[in-house]
């Protein structure tokens, strides 16, 4: 998800919500540097399609069980990419100009680990069917769920803030990767894409109907959002499938909606999918053109994004083995010349320049803008 | 120095110098996609107050002597900020619009090396004075001069470029670290500041001198940069602090100009300068806002620069130990509301925020501009 904005200087200040009649959608709080009793403010907003997010207190509100999955053996881009898209797909249902975003407060985490973990006698909640003792990969019963995350969307009511709907993120597997004995060999076991929708489709209804039942849920609008793992070797992020919706109270989920999502790595690599043909034939004449700048200049790789088919951010990563600033400016410079010239027009663009030392350099564009932004980072 | 910039569109292509009648001064060159005999091309410029650089047969001209100094036990931060200071002084006598940066291609890697070693009967053409045998570092000769580079400056002739003017930057030491025997501990002898002024002055002369004798620099005006290094534990490079211009093919300077600036270290520790205090106090009310914001953010440190006694730019780096995309993509939103509220006005800013993954996040004002730029590193 690519998120670039240049704000205006009026949209300045912590915006309280108490001199707040509704939301501004362009970003521009009402202004306040005095102090009011009312504890609740938000962080601002840099784009008319990112949410404010909560601060109660002078603090951020983190969640209560953040960035929970069954175990850490995971695809660290899985993560990221998990987040992130839950933010997009929550847009569909709760417009970023009405609504505030509020890390998840409800799903506590011994609850949420519960969930995740396989049913039993000991845990009756369980999502994750129970071990039927097996450890042949096509015998056993898989963990079908690896993460759950909440997200809550926030109105103003007065001068608090109410629970407007929520979003809940479940992270289904393509493949549980398993151990059959305590530090052993990791195997796998696959998972169709039919049975994982199904069995996601069937959690997501034994999720909403638990939500009803926490205090404070209420009759809010829930969404639940379907998100396929990528596999542990992957260069790139899953994505989601599907988002269902609960309305009015409801205790399932009213209506289901697909969601077409690609990520690809490029260059192709052997028999892997690229994607459309025409934006991996861009990427490689960028590739190209930029590769034979310097003499040394070690990779020049890229994850896409696809959304209905078409192409809607790719982030370029540049790895270099050069360090003088001259060399960096004038290879940044550069970058910009031949993003203009090779890549794809329309969808987002993010390139970073990468040495030992870190990110030295990044050129970015949003989607539907004309003009590359860069930055050569400093040091005085 | 911050080189923060918006292209558009329109400068897109590989500028084709056969096809440009004058460097544009907007960064807008002719567009040509069908291949010339001309194998000179430019990086592109990505804003006014950048230098284009030269691409020759696809590559970019690297420098036949790129960052040497005399020993690689220096402070890192000072090879960014002297080669980066380097352009800023070139544009007071070498116009962005009207001049193509060129990595210094005259003087050679072993000349400058010879250069920056001491005289001795082997090296008669060493800067640095000739080992007197003492070791007290009192009673010892220091090594003045740490590190020498040159920057060409091209105009176009023709279907070429030839060089229209030389920058040559000379490091110098305000204190000689030294062993008194190989592996031995470091000592140090200091420098005071008016010798390396009259040494970096009679250095300069002889550079000039030797510069006109290489074949190729004609009568070509030369500028001589000095900079004094900043001593090994700082935390912020060295300073620009004169500069001199040889005019008409003359074999010294013809004239000297004070620079007036100033690195700190902001949150001042114990007994060091802030610089304006000011400024020092908009960093810290920034730094507690920010530091409240989450229960685990480690570190907001900044490097100030000042020109002429006011504050030019500052750059604000962030520790933390979160990771959540959504946190960093509310703090990032807070980072931007925090840095309008309390950061000075005019200087340039650069906040990045930094976790053991790499860059996660950065904001960034140009000088005079009055909106920030946001931008949180992602992954599909």
């Amino acid at each position: 998800m690519k998120r670039i904005s240049a704000i205006l200087a009026l949209a300045v200040s912590v915006v309280l919500l108490t001199a707040c009649g509704r939301l501004g959608s362009s970003g521009v709080g009402t202004t306040s540097s005095t102090k009011t009793k009312t504890s609740i403010q938000t962080t601002g907003q840099t784009s008319d399609d990112e949410y404010q997010g909560v601060i109660q207190n002078g603090r951020y509100k983190t969640s209560k069980a953040r960035g929970l999955t069954k175990d850490q053996n995971t695809n660290g881009a899985n993560l990221k990419s998990f987040e992130n898209g839950l933010q997009t797909i929550s847009q569909k249902q709760f417009a970023t100009d009405d609504y505030i975003f509020q890390e998840g407060q409800y799903l506590k985490k011994a609850t949420a680990q519960n969930w995740l973990d396989r049913k039993s006698k000991s845990n009756a909640s369980g999502l994750n069917p129970e071990d039927n003792g097996q450890t042949d990969a096509d015998k056993r019963n898989p963990d079908y769920l690896q993460a759950i995350e909440e997200q809550d969307y926030m109105t103003q009511d007065g001068n608090n803030l109410k629970l407007g709907g929520m979003t809940i993120g479940l992270a289904m597997n393509q493949v549980d990767y398993y151990q059959k004995e305590e530090y052993g060999a990791t195997y796998e076991t696959k998972i169709s894409h039919d049975k994982m929708v199904s069995e996601g489709k069937s959690m997501a209804n034994k999720v909403v109907s638990r939500m009803r039942k926490t205090e404070g849920v209420g009759n809010v609008p829930i969404v639940i959002a379907l998100y396929e793992q990528a596999t542990n070797d992957s260069l790139v992020g899953g994505t989601f499938f599907a988002y269902g919706i609960s309305k009015d109270g409801g205790k399932t989920i009213n209506e289901w909606h697909d969601v077409n999502e690609a990520n690809y790595v490029l260059p192709v690599v052997g028999s892997a999918k690229s994607g459309n043909s025409s934006d991996a034939d861009s990427f490689t004449n960028f590739k190209n053109n930029v590769q034979s700048f310097f003499p040394n200049l070690s990779g020049v790789t890229a994850q896409t994004h696809y959304k209905d088919g078409n192409l809607s951010g790719m982030n370029i990563t540049i790895n270099t083995q050069f360090y003088s600033e001259t060399e960096i400016k004038s290879f940044t410079q550069y970058l910009v010349t031949a993003a203009n010239k090779y890549l794809p027009s329309e969808a987002a663009i993010e390139i970073t320049v990468q040495s030992t030392d870190g990110t030295q350099a990044f050129v970015a564009r949003k989607a539907g803008e004309k003009s590359f932004y860069s930055h050569v980072f400093g040091s005085y």
